[in-house]
């Protein structure tokens, strides 16, 4: 179902197939399709009410060989599904998100309008980059955990030295002493390299490194600075014109949160229906009297039948979303978003999630909201929960399994660049094109082993994996340290996929730090930031080899290739590049329309100049 | 995506893969899968909660080259998902409803388990013959609807005889005379044709002929033969061994029906918030002060966010729903299902329906619902609402237009088998089994033009239409008189379509009544009510080529290879038969497996006997 370019008709969400993304209920938005076939009769196939209605189109004025026509798509519902009828001397086809078909195809393969949805547009212009804070920097030695200081599940935590190897037995315990100070103090560093926002893994006051189990949400970590430290950042990245996702822990809290201990010591406390209480059971796999994020007990989880946590977290007047997005952050990353829910499970997922945003676009209309939805994330993606997700399922780890030959596991597996772009396809089409380009696209991240890590230290191949993140469409993030070639020392993801960043000064050896890579990274974030066609542009098929792939990127009739391999041998490969003259901007090569050889070790971007 | 019989792992929802179907929430299902990869583990992934969890297998005794592994599948939620994984000593697949990939697939490609859904298993073993019963048979003279007797929306009525071809000029106000009558005489017929359940088309008291305009839903239309002769038939069909569906007209009522005359005649009136009222517009678009089905002003649609209409039709304790459930009924067939709903609209559909069936099931635990969705039905095919729909989406209309050539509204089309095999899967794969089981199958029916007509009047292409209709899963349903080589005299559908039977006693000429095809129907029929495997077996296709397809239907070991070619010039096709000894039911003939040149003409079907 994968479409091509070469597709003999196209419609996507671009002007001036579509004359605006975001207008409201009711608005009317004038459609396109441009096809090359010897049409006799266009229709534009709408649903509405639960019918399907054909409509007839207006034929536009075309350019060159291709024939216009238009229609006037009236939004009177929040997802409006459409598609086209193209009617030939001989034939008769539909054109959906899966392409030219003779049959209707299901309706989630139709094109879909979102309407009264507005996007937060300034994240498509942004790249972001992963902060672990405890590993980014240490900007402030006064605040660092100290060996013993406290004792966490009844083991005491320990302060190690930056250089380090994270290992098993640091765990969650090991604190190096990265903090608030620190990303302050690197802006400068974050805006050479390029980058324009952070997300932030969880900041608020927490007894593990990783703080995904917090004990007060409306405190910042003492041990990363503490308030002060925020105020700071959030003042000196707004100056740089970095904008600062933080991390919303909503499903559980750790069990040194007040409210939780208040709930767990007195069964009449106000708190108690917070959380989902059980009888003892006295069975092996099931002994805690309280739901918990994966039955661990430190992690007790939130019950939202309960008004009062919905009140407290999300929607309420004062609630932790609203507290913090009244700060200054510009939106929230939210933790196992797809665990959230009633009676400790996910029921009433969706809804919380619409109750959520409703309350954070209150605060800030701009504000970006996606969840970790590590799994298919499609159901939840209609714009009225969260805006998106990250994207491990629809590009991260099919990406990084095709090109390390692994699964995230390390399992071996022979996926090839034609199974990578149906898998890639199948997920992008299935979206609404708002949500499509809102998706969080990442390599890796500090719950997955680091990409140069699974690619076995193929820096070629690191560099294929960045070109397509940088062209895919969705908001890229760099996870710290790939820029610069941070790996890990052992198999497996937590705890060795977190390890600090090699400052020169922390005694991190010139051989940690790639400085090539780092040029090229920087330019490809360049090119992305320059090229509005990478940021919100359409995207079709170019290339679907066993050992390369390739898309194209457009907008405003501005193409953008975007190409990769998995070989690192310098052999050629033939592009079937479109007609017209094309220009490498990194390399400034200029090439003509065609089937092109080319290597493409590493990836490469191309723009058509015409 | 079209998964095939070659596939090298198989699990679907038969025994021995699946243990049982209807098993109660909270209960474990053991499901097996079966391979004859090298596999060094095979795990299974079980969405929970949202989560995706990975849990070992146990690898129980094999078959031949075939090892087999199984797993204890809890049944913690109504829909439980599931993929198998199976880990090769160079390679890692995943096993999902779309066949084997090395990527996760969407969970909308998973298996899925409905847990505390209960199907009407009965439709399964039926074959359903749809009546309209205006044109099927006149039992009772005395009860015929006289010309002038009355006027429908300002026209009288006419007597038509009953051999006239149906015109425009007739309309909805020519009646032929059909009755319920006609339809205990004709149960001989049926049951000799080998039918053994019925769909007729509405049957309450209503002025067109068609009767989709109800006035009284609790009085047999007295020009049917009234109260009596629908107790006759109840007796008379219950006694032939033939169930009976009815018609549930939920959307909208006639204009000529009480409960609407007085809403519209008293504002204050307590039936008037069982309509949605408008303002009088003045548009030419939009003139009528009430909604209705597609604007037509006899036909006012039902509002459901009024209690008193939920509670007059669907679930009320003497609901239209339960009170001719209570006299025997076998089911409803629900007229524009996906229409139904609050304020106008269809807001609310699945949750109508829901109700509806809830209602239906407290009457009879075996109530066979199905609704009309002439598009995609699968976002309502989930087993909480409808049992299943007719199947014009995945099933009739591309079944038909690959067989023509044309699209319904007769559009050249140049859909070949490769694609119909494709939109077919597309549909099956995406729906719970025993859903899928519930489609009702359909070529043809009172609202699109007959398959005979369609096909040109080929005999040949309409045994190979009958032969996938019989072969595919779900429940067939014949369109009264096909049987026999109905057709009709103009294109189009409505009034053409709705020919009467053409009984030598009633003028019918030997011309008319093809008894070759109607024994190749009959033929066709009692192995469909013989065959288990093609009443509730698993499907994979077979041969998927331009002008010929197949499928295998298997259960319990038993194999059933069900192809149809649409050519008709007897050229073998080479069909790749699965290894055993293979036998026609219907000729005799015995084939070995291998690839066998066979012509496919008009249809074929071949049992497996090992």
């Amino acid at each position: 179902m994968t479409v091509f370019v070469t597709q003999p008709a196209q419609h996507d969400h671009t002007a001036p197939y579509t004359e605006r993304l975001g207008a409201a209920l009711g608005d009317t938005v004038t459609i396109r399709v441009r096809t090359t076939l010897p049409v006799t009769r266009v229709q534009l196939k709408l649903v509405r009410g639960g019918e399907v209605e054909t409509h007839p189109t207006r034929e536009v004025a075309g350019t060159g060989e291709s024939r216009w026509f238009e229609f006037a798509l009236p939004l009177d519902a929040g997802s409006v599904r459409y598609a086209w009828q193209l009617e030939l001397p001989d034939d008769h086809l539909n054109l959906t998100m899966s392409g030219l078909h003779h049959t209707r195809r299901a309706f989630r393969d139709w094109f879909q309008y979102l309407a009264g949805y507005a996007a937060p547009e300034w994240a498509w212009k942004s790249v972001f980059y992963q902060i672990f804070p405890d590993r980014f920097r240490n900007g402030d030695r006064a605040s660092d955990v100290q060996t013993g200081e406290y004792s966490y599940n009844g083991r005491p935590v320990q302060h190690v030295p930056w250089m380090t190897p994270p290992d098993r037995a640091g765990d969650i315990h090991a604190h190096y002493g990265g903090d608030l100070a620190g990303i302050s103090e690197k802006l400068p560093y974050l805006t050479d390299l390029g980058v324009n926002a952070l997300w932030l893994t969880p900041i608020f006051t927490s007894p593990s490194n990783h703080r995904y189990d917090i004990s007060d949400y409306r405190e910042i970590d003492a041990h990363l600075g503490g308030q002060a430290a925020f105020d700071t950042l959030m003042t000196s990245s707004a100056e740089a014109g970095v904008r600062v996702v933080l991390d919303g822990v909503f499903n559980h809290v750790g069990n040194e949160n007040a409210i939780f201990r208040a709930a767990l010591e007195d069964e009449s406390a106000p708190q108690r229906p917070m959380f989902t209480w059980r009888q003892y059971a006295g069975t092996a796999t099931n002994t805690l009297p309280y739901h918990a994020f994966m039955d661990v007990p430190t992690l007790p989880k939130l019950d939202y039948a309960s008004e009062a946590a919905q009140q407290e977290f999300l929607a309420g007047e004062s609630s932790v979303v609203r507290h913090w997005l009244r700060q200054g952050i510009a939106g929230w990353r939210l933790d196992v978003a797809h665990m959230m829910g009633a009676g400790g499970s996910d029921e009433g997922n969706l809804e919380l999630h619409r109750t959520l945003k409703r309350a954070a676009r209150e605060e800030n209309p701009d504000a970006y909201i996606f969840g970790e939805r590590f799994f298919d994330p499609e159901r939840a993606m209609q714009g009225d929960g969260e805006d998106g997700a990250m994207n491990y399922h629809g590009f991260g780890l099919p990406v990084m399994q095709w090109l390390s030959g692994q699964t995230y596991f390390f399992l071996p597996s022979k996926m090839d660049g034609t199974e990578l772009s149906e898998l890639l396809w199948d997920s992008y089409h299935a979206l609404p094109p708002q949500v499509a380009l809102n998706m969080f696209n990442l390599l890796d991240s500090h719950d997955v082993p680091r990409a140069l890590y699974r690619l076995g230290g193929d820096k070629t191949r690191l560099r294929a994996a960045l070109t397509l993140l940088m062209g895919y469409p969705g908001v890229p993030c760099v996870y710290y340290g790939t820029e610069l070639g941070l790996s890990q020392t052992e198999q497996g993801a937590m705890p060795f996929c977190r390890a600090p960043m090699p400052w020169p000064d922390e005694g991190g050896a010139a051989s940690d730090w790639d400085s090539e890579l780092f040029a090229d990274v920087q330019r490809l974030i360049r090119l992305r930031r320059d090229t509005a066609a990478l940021q919100r542009g359409s995207m079709r098929f170019l290339l679907a080899l066993p050992d390369a792939i390739g898309f194209v990127r457009e907008l405003d009739g501005v193409q953008v290739a975007v190409l990769a391999s998995r070989r690192s041998d310098g052999q050629a490969i033939a592009v079937p590049l479109p007609a017209g003259n094309w220009r490498d901007p990194l390399s400034g090569e200029t090439l003509t329309g065609g089937t092109v050889s080319m290597v493409l070790d590493g990836g490469r971007v191309l723009v058509r100049e015409d």
